[in-house]
């Protein structure tokens, strides 16, 4: 493992029910093209209000995966 | 919308259940008196621990909402 | 009150099911040795990914504990 | 000056034709209702894209005034 | 307290005597018209130069206060 | 869109009249390729000098586009 | 001194008095049980308050010191 | 240009007409002293009002320039 | 060059050898499918340790290359 | 004083009294050479400790003065 | 490993070769007396100077090591 | 040594070699003008690539001098 390279990429993914399943649905979607996914940093955590009620979870994450392994 | 103006304005809400609970607390408080919300940003996520137990979850938020629109 | 030192140390919790869960695990574990625990910050949130599948969910917090007090 | 107390507030300004224009806005709309207006400082800067075209500039800014004197 | 709301604003105090001073001044003058004040956080320190000599210190404070209690 | 995807790249562009300009050539380039581009986000700014002369404007953004929808 | 180790540990210092009594206090309630300490270095300031009053001074802290040397 | 020197210093400069100007008349006042400017990169952004009303743009700026070469 | 747009990747390269190698490595994987690489802007480095043992250096880079030019 | 520029250096100053007191000698220090002062903005405050006491108060500082007026 | 808790120290390891060899002496250090470290990661590095003479590198480092495993 | 008071300036060194000669030749460079020089504090660290190869290790470091001494 000594001189692989790992590439990271910024999703934001969202969920009406918490941060914990936006960051599954960023995740998911990024595992339907790219394999070897690695860890999920999250970088941000909003939420966004509808019709002044608290409606979606939004998690915006720095996502691993690798590229290249020796 | 292209000449809205938007403030933001920082809440600590607090929930013994959850940081999303304690979100939306926080913005459910500001809904009482203001109009428009649009998003809640997560600053600072924190654990209160009262008797050495984990008790109270508390998120600071950056919320905002719509002053003037075009 | 008034003259009291605080220290903080860093640790990193895991759970397979929440960010909060993790922090508990955390704050637990440091319950086992150490009195008067007070609050735990949270510094970054992962998620570690197996399988290509969202599997781990971690939290390093910063948590303060009272050394003296006056 | 020497015990002046200033108030810090945090706003969004928008404008179809640049930065500089969404910040004035800001600082227009508030002083409507605030004097003494002092700086306002840029906190960050983005561009609504709509219809896949440029569309709006938006500065985030937080703008000082002097709440008392001595 | 379990599901208590903090509001925070921000100020900026100043003393021709120290920053301990301007930050006292920043929360005296909050405690005019707000109750319940809990925590002054510095965010910024400086210090104002007039005819060459050292002549005001400022503190940039985040002020926190309860807006609302269970 | 209580599910949807979006990622974020990064670009540089460049201008010789404005930041303003650099930030919609860096979006008009994207745009050459992708569709539902939402929002730039200025990262940094600055401006390259050429014999000792204000020469060219760039700006480094973030820039989102939706990858899933619900 | 080329190759000697520093431990850094984190203490938050109390005092009604000044944020430099309050440094002053952390380190020495650090001194107690720790030899060749060198340096504290303030991460953030605060100031706690009780009846709307100023109470207390609190400097968050990191203290270095000599683990091994050569 | 493999061992090449380069000093950056910090500057604000002003305008009534935009931080481009700004940013500009910064990088011109340099230009009368020193040689083989390179880059300005912006720090921070403001605007200054003068009675209620936007007034001056301000950029601060880092700006490198050659020292020695190779 | 004054209206090209750059784009900019985050990578992970490893070494058993050094922090030097670990951006080499990252730079020559992304030189097998990029053209126009221009800067590897370190943004973290750190070091994996195995059975106790210091084991390999990770450099994270943001590389930017050219996408268009005018 | 639409177009003026300033220059920013940066000094730590130092005192056995007090982080006002080190702010004070850095600025001094400068209006030795200096004229037109204007801010010393606090980046980071120290303290070091001799033979494990607290000794000296150390204060790194941001300082402004005018370069060029209009 | 879905409920470990690990630790995290900060330390500073210096070298008069390299920072690469600063980080290992921390690391080497710490692995006296701790066990199942893990990963350091760098914090800052710095370059002491004798005699006008660069002299010695160092390098801050947090390092984590397993507490609990389930 | 209560009353010395340093000045810190910014510096880019460059090396084919490593981050560590990078710095030393930023250091060697000041000492050619400066007396009393005491740290220098890694900021950036990069690496240019030419004709898509690694090339060019550069170091943006703070280094600070003795200016005054009590």
């Amino acid at each position: 493992m000594t001189e692989s390279v790992y590439k990271i990429i910024e999703l934001v993914g969202s969920s009406p029910v918490s941060w914990e399943e936006a960051t599954k649905n960023a995740v998911n979607s990024a595992g339907l093209s790219l394999r070897d996914l690695r860890i999920a940093e999250v970088m941000t955590l909003d939420m966004k209000i509808d019709n002044n009620q608290p409606a979606v979870f939004r998690a915006r994450v720095k996502l691993s995966f690798k590229l290249l392994s020796d």
